[in-house]
């Protein structure tokens, strides 16, 4: 088993706008990615509706089954924002007036500005930890593994540098990809070997099209640099004896 | 209830690319576009890694509670593929060659080059039904409500034409927007208020930015028109009362 597999994470994204296809989702890669750089393996992503029962059931079973959880998304001052009063159930912690986060955005909005709609966002589960926004104001929060972050990408994003320290990770994961002018169906079999070869490198062969061509992306993970290079000269010895073409190494 | 809520999907995203962050999936979008214009609503998303038990079993708990499944992803010739195997098992269906889909590649392949590799690519639930591929020659298939379809999105996107008299849906779910200069906390009570006047229209709000400036969409979304028409006119109601300026509708 290799390292990476033993921290793990969920994503939960909360919101109708990408169930409707109306949103692309983009938080997932942008957690997943900083994830892997803190040795954290996300091992499954979920994204279901604003409804309160289904916020309570996923984060309650992705809790217990994941070493982390993030939420995004539902934690703003509308109607429709139900994440921060769903995460309270899911804990069976009162939802209340979080008095810090009720300073921070008190000294953040102009006198008078600070009206309900904007108190409603300082509302969390009893004793929630902060999680600062230095985007906007309006902090996220944690409460155990359990990390609430907002749906706005550029936000979300800004936010994660303050909780980096609160993730308990392995050796970052790292990835080496090979691609390559071929199909996949001709590469099959000796990729096939080199996986066997090596269990612990995570081996993807992904086709693309580029500038109308066809060709496959070969994609090796894994926490071990040294890993990697074998598995990645391995790789390059059948690509040159099949004399395929290199299109790109990163 | 409204009539969209009658048929609803599930949408199971199958591969580690997705979940490592290295690919943005883009196939949520597209699939919940179109079978929202079906008139089936995507009640839920899951992404999971190439491993055969957590698609087998995600499989069968999602095709009992939807009336649909969409799998993307998984049905290439490499050794990370391993969807359609997976699906054979959770039917408890042999895996084989499918005779159809071999005499679809026999011809699409020039004499020689329908190799192992390639022909991997047919090896099916028995008894499962073609999904034709106009982009590429390897179909897709579906068994009772499970649709199987491949992960390049530009492929994927060519298969769903063949499939659409398949669909059983409602009235077409249709969505209006209208954007405004605003704060989210300005506006959040009139639109709870709309909101509960209106309870079959689902109604999100979600702020942007854009050229610099903040503002907030309104989303309205029923399979009535009539509805969204009375809905959007209450909400343009308190827009005017409030002298908000109105960024965009469509």
């Amino acid at each position: 088993m290799i390292e990476n597999t033993k921290f793990n994470a969920a994503i939960l994204i909360i919101g109708n706008e990408i169930l409707s296809g109306r949103t692309q989702d983009t938080n997932t890669s942008t957690l997943a990615t900083w994830l892997n750089s803190l040795g954290v393996k996300v091992g499954e992503v979920r994204v279901i509706p604003d409804v309160e029962e289904t916020i309570v059931s996923s984060v309650n079973l992705l809790r217990k089954n994941y070493n982390y959880v993030f939420t995004s998304g539902g934690i703003g001052p509308t109607h429709d924002d139900i994440t921060s009063e769903s995460v309270s159930k899911a804990f069976n912690l009162p939802y209340e007036k979080h008095e810090e986060g009720y300073k921070i955005l008190e000294a953040y909005y102009k006198s008078g500005e600070f009206n309900d709609g904007r108190q409603k966002m300082i509302w969390m589960p009893r004793g929630a930890n902060l999680i600062l926004n230095p985007t906007s104001g309006a902090p996220g929060f944690y409460v155990e593994n359990v990390f609430v972050l907002p749906g706005v990408p550029s936000i979300l994003k800004s936010m994660l540098g303050g909780i980096k320290n609160k993730i308990v990770g392995g050796n970052p994961i790292i990835s080496h990809t090979i691609s390559l002018r071929t199909f996949e169906s001709h590469i099959a079999d000796s990729l096939t070997d080199v996986q066997n070869k090596y269990q612990d490198v995570e081996i993807g062969s992904y086709p693309f099209f580029q500038a109308g061509k066809l060709g496959v992306s070969i994609v090796m993970r894994s926490d071990d640099q040294n890993l990697i290079n074998k598995c990645s000269s391995d790789v390059m010895s059948f690509v040159n004896d099949k004399k395929i073409e290199v299109v790109e190494r990163d």
